[in-house]
């Protein structure tokens, strides 16, 4: 039969001929590689992917990666897992960016090897067979680079040429799979379709405890405008309950034009200290500090005490303006323009924010405007801050803040962005990708097992765990749930144990939340009264009941327990009471496991019995007894098996925070409170 | 403050700088656009994507496409559906493929129109508001191309411009909005990132009825050897079976050398007549035909008379060579060589094959291979063959199937391929991805209530259902199951009823199997004893128990009802029973609604309530009463609300199809057999 040429070949058909391995469906990838995925420094980032080729011939994987831009390259081998599936890591070694891709290639000799080992079972006649492997064997030994190697390839070789049983014995050697592995036949390798980035961020991005607290409310006296000093007062209080984030409210001059009054009352009497969100006035923008706050001294001295106390101070990062913000006469092309020629204040229609002018994106001086807007960030990262919690992101344009926290990291790979964007959850996921680093999230109003149990599981497994990291907030100043204003003590314990151990990034708004505040500013809202946001507040925080030592207690289980400083090991227990939700956590080594059992309702003792996954758990047997510590309670139980009753009192105390001690595991003492 | 210009922007930074829209997760699309998906032609093709912006602004998508490899572009609008999900459909009107992305931009004037509507409401002064208005319907008029659409959009502008009440109706008239519509604003428009292409095939891809016959026995009397005439002479019987796919094993030359005997013995007797599947002798190879089935001549007429009766001729593409066919000696090159001059044989080791030369596909000579490959293809498409059941192509190189089945179809946009790879999960799914039109599938083994639940669900959802088509085939003669071979008539009906009806392809090998042969080559083996892939058979087809009547009314009711001819509308039901399954289909249009329940026990009638979802069945009442009708039984019911009983006896008829006919449907009358 005459061939026929009829389709000439395109040049990617002819360059893939004959790689025969298919590369499919790598982790971590977000968007098909558009966006990076995230990773935390010295923790080996997990790799997985599909490899396979036609027939039975096996493959081997390797995982190529560089940080640095590229220049070097490594590579280390996936295992098999099952289902063509090939797992592995790569090493965070540094901060900034890995590149990361596969490579994948008819493994020859490991397929002949296995073929021997069957054929040599049955006694088959395996003369041509070793003759096969030896031209494996010579073929490696022209490609291998130390001498020491070629000389033993090359005995092998002289053994598999002589044929026989001892022949057999020289190729099955393990020492020569080795030798063979090290130098593969790579001709017709396929690499994956695509380069996969992964940002490294340091560790307090993947765990942190944030507090929140107003600057101006911390005076010693009622009737006073607290300073950073008064607030450098605070600071071993703060630090006594384990925080490890304290971050302030925007702390630049407040717009006088349209400011708000107390309860945000649209006209503010004259001495009405006004809402640091409005942000900017004759005194200066995003790069001035409030007067009555202190001076850029006492900014960088309340900066150098907070870490002193082992706070990092986090600012707020707020792109907005008040009417009378320098920017707006300097740069009035950044504002959009009404017919009228006044300036576009916030709008949600037919709400109206007359004191607040935002940034309009799709300005024709864009570029002065991302240079500006980067140049806050770049200026309070000179003073020394390198966390900010960005006031609602999702009302600013995306390609704004991929550029922006791109840039930044150039520079400053340690600096950190929490997005505060309570908004739809695709505009939440789009923003974790374009960069930030942590991300509020809908746990404030996921109250009921059911939802938490899916928020969760969803959080924690893929796409999401890869690129997004959430952060648990009880409250904020602008969130005080119909949850927490009728709620009791317990409902306060409850929320803040869940928020502490189910997110290893979480915070509290206090001295709201420690002092159980919960009186809204009306039926049916979720402000506080009398809130922070539009006044100076007083509070006698040693004359009233506060959860500040249980906090503490929750921290130290933070600090002191690997388990609690990641979400990606997570594990939903199954427990036969509605209102009881369990969950686990493993350090990465697997050698220290919490077990956090909480009780959701607000007021009434609830009792069930607990249906364990005890390989979550990393108890391999379901005879042998172990202990469970509970750290916050103080109290030990001896457990056996997956089935445990457990009972909790939301008047006592509504959750166990258990450290799951294996028999294997040393044991360790934590001190009761 | 001065701002500063520390990063310069990247060209592609610049280029996205204003472009606010984000588009996300489109579908149909297979591993991020790296293969095409699957479309039948005049069937639309339903497209989705995630569409949203910072802020509150609205934004408005559009999908566009070329049949015309891009020459020409068409464009329609999505429709929101919900969490920033749009929906909308392409047309498949021609064969070949269809290109399509989609872009999106902010809808400055449906904004504006939906904000003005809430000021009004509160009848807030929108003086400037209709300024805002009057501009857009502007700027709209610059954009218009049709006369009378400038002449409408200059007449609003004046309106709009007067101001006042009037303005207001002027700016909300359904007619501006539909011309504002016609004329956006696109500047600062997304696309998507990828072309996606999608595979229009013909409606025999999607919906066929496939019948496999060996010719060699179809001889009329015992010990002759069958022929392309005597198939002929079997055409009516197989077409009154409702078939419309007639497959036929390798009809060439069949290899000499190491040829099997009867029921797989390694050395043929003189008079054996080998496996169709060892192809290739002196006599020819994949382009000749076994001299004892007949001529070229008789091949062609077999094909017109075939297609005279409404069958499709498939033939099997089996890319291997007995010892003896030509290529052998004309390609030595296409084959590996041992170390010892000899061609390697096929091997699973220990197990070996020495009457199969596999093809290399890491031949040097590959793309000389390669056209010969698709020269059989092309030889037997010039005979009028438009449907290949490819043999094992699991054993072929992945780079070969894309580009072969790809150029075929540049030329022949009609040729179907099946996939016969019953082989991992994985490299089916690849296969299929590659391009064949259908895949085989794991039915065969799937008997249980749960695993066939899960699998129909896993098929008939993306991504599967977007790539692969199945086809269920209860036996082939490589697999007759333990179940089969154990089976009464009631599995043999309820295997028939669950392929035909589950699947929109599915495909018997008989008479196997409408005459129920069970036996087995040897306990514990899933091979037919006395199989015809190693010998001539002759059965009397009119003197044995059939089930071909019962087929007839299977096929009958797939060809009348639209809803059984598609897999994409299949929804599994709740029923209380673990040995009855229940599913539904619906034609496009979803005035077919068809509803199976069948008993999957082999012996015991079985009897439970459905909880049926009633959406799923287009029926909006919990009230009113409704019909379906056996369309195997022909008993009609009356049921009311989503319960219903039922109750199937394997002696009897273990399945009911159930054509569902709504209080709103017109009656139609199906006669009973």
């Amino acid at each position: 039969m005459a061939t026929t040429k009829s389709a000439p070949l395109s040049e990617a058909t002819r360059t893939g001929s004959r790689r025969r391995v298919a590369l499919e469906a790598a982790r971590p990838e977000a968007d098909a590689g558009r966006f990076a995925t995230k990773a935390t420094l010295a923790d080996p980032i997990p790799v997985e992917i599909d490899a396979f080729a036609d027939g039975h011939d096996l493959v081997a994987v390797v995982v190529a990666w560089s940080d640095d831009a590229g220049a070097t390259w490594q590579e280390a081998p996936l295992a098999a897992a099952g289902n063509d599936r090939f797992i592995g890591a790569v090493p965070a070694a540094a901060l900034g960016i890995v590149q990361l891709t596969f490579h994948a290639w008819i493994d020859a000799w490991s397929t002949w090897r296995r073929d021997l080992v069957a054929r040599v079972e049955v006694d088959q006649d395996v003369t041509v067979d070793l003759q096969v492997g030896a031209a494996l064997v010579r073929a490696a030994a022209i490609r291998a680079t130390a001498r020491g190697d070629v000389a033993a390839l090359t005995a092998a070789l002289t053994s598999l040429e002589a044929g026989g049983e001892a022949a057999v014995a020289a190729a099955l050697a393990p020492g020569l799979d080795a030798l063979l592995q090290r130098y593969p036949d790579r001709t017709f390798q396929t690499s994956y379709d695509r380069m996969l980035n992964v940002v490294v961020e340091r560790e307090r991005a993947r765990c942190s405890a944030w507090y929140e607290r107003f600057p101006r409310s911390t005076a010693p006296c009622p009737g006073e405008h607290g300073t950073f000093a008064d607030l450098q007062l605070e600071l071993p209080r703060i630090a006594a309950m384990g925080f490890d984030v304290l971050y302030l409210p925007p702390i630049h001059p407040i717009g006088r034009e349209h400011r708000k009054g107390r309860n945000n009352a649209v006209v503010a009497g004259p001495d009405d200290a006004g809402s640091p969100w409005a942000i900017g006035s004759a005194e200066g923008g995003h790069t001035a500090i409030h007067p009555e706050l202190g001076t850029l001294d006492d900014f960088r001295a309340l900066r150098v005490a907070s870490e002193a106390a082992g706070l990092e101070l986090a600012l707020d990062l707020a792109y907005q303006c008040a009417p009378d913000h320098p920017w707006v006469t300097e740069h009035p092309s950044w504002f959009r323009h009404r017919p009228d020629g006044t300036i576009q204040y916030a709008e949600n229609p037919p709400k109206k924010y007359q004191d607040i002018y935002p940034i309009d994106f799709e300005s024709e001086d864009w570029e002065e405007l991302w240079h500006g807007l980067k140049g806050v960030v770049d200026f309070w990262v000179e003073q020394g801050v390198r966390i900010f919690r960005v006031d609602n992101p999702h009302t600013k344009a995306f390609p704004f803040w991929e550029w922006m926290i791109a840039a930044v990291r150039v520079e400053h790979p340690n600096v950190i962005f929490l997005a505060e964007a309570f908004t739809r959850p695709k505009v939440m996921a789009r923003l974790a990708k374009l960069g930030f680093s942590q991300s509020y999230t809908y746990f404030t109003w996921r109250q009921h097992k059911v939802e938490l149990e899916e928020y969760l599981r969803e959080l924690t497994t893929p796409p999401s765990v890869d690129v997004m990291r959430p952060n648990f907030w009880p409250n904020t100043p602008d969130i005080l749930t119909e949850q927490l204003q009728e709620g009791s003590r317990g409902t306060y314990v409850s929320r803040l144990v869940l928020a502490a151990t189910a997110s290893a990034n979480y915070g509290i708004y206090g001295p709201a939340f420690e002092l159980m505040e919960s009186t809204p500013a009306r039926p049916g809202s979720e402000e506080y009264l009398d809130s922070e946001k539009y006044e100076v507040r007083y509070r006698d925080l040693d004359a009233q009941r506060s959860l500040d030592a249980l906090i503490a207690v929750v921290n130290r289980a933070r600090r002191e327990h690997p388990a609690l400083q990641r979400d990606d090991t997570l594990h939903v227990h199954a427990i036969d009471n509605e209102h009881l939700i369990a969950y686990s956590k493993r350090s990465l080594d697997g050698t220290d496991v919490i077990l956090v059992v909480v009780n959701l309702h607000d007021t009434w003792r609830q009792a069930g019995t607990l249906q364990l996954d005890l390989t979550a758990l990393g108890i391999d047997s379901h005879d042998a007894a172990y202990e469970v510590h509970d750290l916050i309670g103080g109290a030990t139980y001896t457990w056996t098996g997956s089935s445990a009753y457990v009972e909790l009192d939301p008047a006592v105390l509504p959750a166990h925070v258990l450290h799951v001690r294996h028999p294997t595991t040393p044991r360790q003492e934590h001190p009761t409170r």
